[in-house]
């Protein structure tokens, strides 16, 4: 990995993690650590997968495309990276399900199984158009609301990026730390002590098992199938 | 399940329930323990399925709608849920069916197989999406009426899913007491005492069979086929 | 089957069995005992096949429109039912191979195999789309000759009906004598006693061999395949 | 068969046969005794089947038309019948090939291959829009050259099928014979009593073999495929 | 064969082989000697395959439209055959390589796989209507081109059909000669001795072996895949 | 491979040389010797797979455009070839994904798999309609802007095209070299001995193993999959 991939990444990742702050999702940790596919991730504690509101929908959607509009503020556009690919991805399919099977917009309440492309095809192409149009607007909105956000918050970005280049991987009160500008570092070595301590600790005890529990991940929406590269594809954000 | 879902739960039940009571649907029982990939359901008595009317096909649709409507009106439209998804999908049956099905509607008397996308999508696009406009405008003037109902309502709703909070299931004589106000606790007290009896009874003479009567279901319309889900799909209204 | 699906099928059936008379088809004999999935049927007995005229596509048409017509006569718009499911699906394939297949009508000469999806996809969506109304204005124009002709024999319909709640199944000179106010009752008796000496004769003779003919069913233009549920769709008049 | 059915065939087949003179291709015999699933035949002699002109092929469809125009004429709008279903089906063949494959019209050289729906279906509608009214055209423009050909010779197409209706089968000479209005019972008698000696002929030296001929049948455009259903389809003329 | 089928097979197959002539195409034989599917050919040194120019395209549209051109020209609109099929859908296949995969025309630089329509069909119809109408523009162009240039040089079209007719084959050398109207049958002579001689000697040398090369066949470009039927499409010019 | 192919080729294959030092793409080596399919190639050193900016992905589009550009540029628009398909279709790829799913231009964020047909055409045609002309738009901008490039730097393109004819295949420094006008042939000699030199070590010491490194080859966007005929088609450039 380059330096110039590094430094984008810690960026990319920090603005993801800013959104996730701003609408009180359980951020967890994140990192510039690469693994998968992916350059870095950040991590989130799920919530209730039956019922998400329109507000966790449209905040889910912002989360995701900080990334890019990380990149677009601090590097510029001619810079922007294929790395929100997958960002990209996952926003389109909440949008699209906010549209076409929740109601949840202009669009109407007629109900369709976006996971079913045969089924879905039954819809006339005049109605699949408006759904294009009105995911359309959900993504340019979220976008403009998303890069203003971190316009304006942009010294936090340049500092959590920082922190980030620094330490490699943040908790979510290192996170918070970084972003209003205090030592990061006494807090990330305080942490690596303890799990120093609980490593020794735990080994004593059962011979080597991690003692640091199982990131509990941001789960998908329920309509949205399983995606197809497992867990590494939410972690990416 | 958190707090917030049950309390979203016992309004969205009760909002289905109010409106099943409207149109004189053989309402059965309520409840918010939730079962398979639902949080609570309501149970309606069965009908004719041979030869439902277009009043009967309304009432299943606004009965549908109403979850929907009734988070909207207690919580705004910012918190509404994907939990209704499986309603919309349900309501958006019911109306293509009415429309391209059963010439129920001022599209006409031409009768396609929605159940067969193949042969569906035979039609033009144009008589496709005079299909679609016709399913959008009976589900908007449903969710209308539905949410006008509820609103001149609500203080109903709002008692009728306080009762649901307090003794998670109710039969339809303890709904209709929570609607009206009334004390729900001494019936639910009083069936509990004889449900407790039978099953005591129950047991000296067959062992351990169940007592009560298994649920009539509420039975989709037979052009509709099977749904893919089971009963749980019907069973969360 | 409630007494309300009774009284509904029994307009329903006396609609199909009135148009019939009204052509000259071979009516048979009509019932409301159920059979399958229908409440009622009207028998007929078969024409050529290989040789339909255009006159006799429409009083096809007409027959099968004649059981949603006399719903809506008699009980009203709204008490419309999903039983005429099956008479608009026979009604709308009669209708398309008129126009797409058989040059019947203004649409023209071009003949499109429309058993066969793929090949019959080939035709552009304009053309498509043609086809689609011109079928559109067959059925409505049947819709409304058949209103007509049972609203102006709307004595006749109720005397039908009412005949076949009392005896449920009646021959063609049965329905005759119902359809001009004549008594029925003594029809129905003299033939109930022939069938019943017929039967005697019959086991004394072969030993419990069906002495009645099979009904020689309304067998469906060839060009439109076997019906995928077998007689009984036919039989659904 | 009935009455109707046998005039009406014998009427649809002197139709094939008039236009089938007309045009000088080899007429064979032609016939009103049912074979298959057709009521009557007219036999043609093949012809080249590497290089058939476009005025061939505009004959074939004239006689392919002849059938129903004769009906039409003959019996008048209201009973035209379903028995020239397979008669459209081949003039629609041959005019697509004439237009999307053969450069044969003003649609332009773009020739694509009709026998592969998926293939076609690359097209775009509007191109296949384009195909579909020239084919209309193509159709349209034959039927009313035929139906105007055969209403200036009426009187020939009666004499033609009543001596159908009366000797059942006629050969090529009989058949001008009749168009003319001589003594078709001459010729027919003379042919039957060779036909009888020749049978007896080949009986005393081959013992049964069949002297007659077989038919040598049209041979249908090599870019369409062996028809479906066989030799059947191409004698219904 | 019938006359008329090898008269108009001898003109159709000088058109080919005067327009092979006019763009420098290695000429290597013409027939009128049927093989396989076809009544003639005409046979072409293969080119680079790798880099066949802008120009060497539109040449091989000319050559392949040439047959079509010649048979209007001497036989008039009514007697165009459909023994052009294959030329046509050669021709077809070039110009849509051209526009949609090569990059050459004003349609603009977007490649598509023209060989596999599941991929091809998800460039919207307005893009395909696009494709179709530059494709269109092409083949009309070419046909006009090479009627024009056949019409001016019909003495020598006509000069070399004669010569086909009388003599079957001819190589280049032949041709040239029977184009400008000098004595073929000389040449002929001389071939078929020295050929007579060379295969006298082949039979005393190796006993039997063909002596003369076979021919190398025009290669088609290689985008458009292996054509389905083998060298004899190739072959029939 | 003809001479007028070789030369064709060195000169498209400068045209993509000259673009990829433009880029600063660490251009490795460019060869007129034949491989594959191909008859030239230029290697370039791979970059992250896992961030191109967009900038990136224009300058990979302007530099598979630059074959054609140059072929256009040094022999004129009659004798473009067909050798830059595989350059068309992979910068046609590449603007395809910066539009459909990477939210690199105008049309938006909304991300389509652009790898699954099926899914693809959820889509609905006008939506795709807008994608076609954004990446129309690309490809014409690109042409364009190489087009001016090459144009501007005609001298240095001849320049290079000659020395790949002279020297077949060159390194980066050697290509600097000779779009600078200075003595190619000394360098190529040096590099000739000093290869040579190794081998002889490299036999020694190990007997025989290629002591030159594999060129590191370009790698496509991961989000383009393997391209189906391997390295053949990257090298190609």
């Amino acid at each position: 990995v380059s330096d110039q991939a590094k430094t984008n990444t810690a960026h990319h990742e920090a603005g993801h993690a800013l959104l996730a702050l701003r609408s009180d999702t359980s951020l967890y940790k994140a990192t510039v650590i690469p693994r998968g596919n992916a350059l870095g991730h950040v991590y989130m504690i799920g919530r209730d997968e039956h019922q998400q509101t329109r507000e966790e929908f449209l905040n889910s959607i912002d989360t995701a495309m900080a990334g890019r509009a990380a990149e677009s503020i601090i590097f510029g556009e001619d810079k922007i990276t294929s790395g929100a690919s997958s960002d990209l991805a996952k926003a389109t399919k909440l949008a699209r399900s906010m549209v076409a099977s929740l109601g949840m917009t202009t669009y109407g309440m007629q109900a369709s199984d976006v996971t079913n492309p045969q089924q879905y095809k039954m819809l006339a192409p005049e109605t699949r158009a408006a759904i294009d149009k009105e995911v359309d607007k959900i993504l340019a909105a979220s976008y403009d609301r998303t890069h203003k956000y971190l316009k304006a918050n942009e010294i936090s970005l340049r500092r959590l990026a920082e922190a980030m280049l620094e330490y490699q991987t943040l908790d979510s009160a290192e996170i918070k730390a970084a972003v209003n500008g205090q030592d990061v570092g006494v807090l990330v070595r305080k942490r690596l002590e303890e799990e120093e301590k609980m490593r020794e600790k735990e080994q004593q005890t059962y011979g080597g098992i991690p003692p640091f529990p199982p990131p509990i991940e941001f789960l998908p929406h329920p309509n949205m199938g399983t995606p197809a590269t497992g867990p590494a594809r939410n972690e990416k954000l």
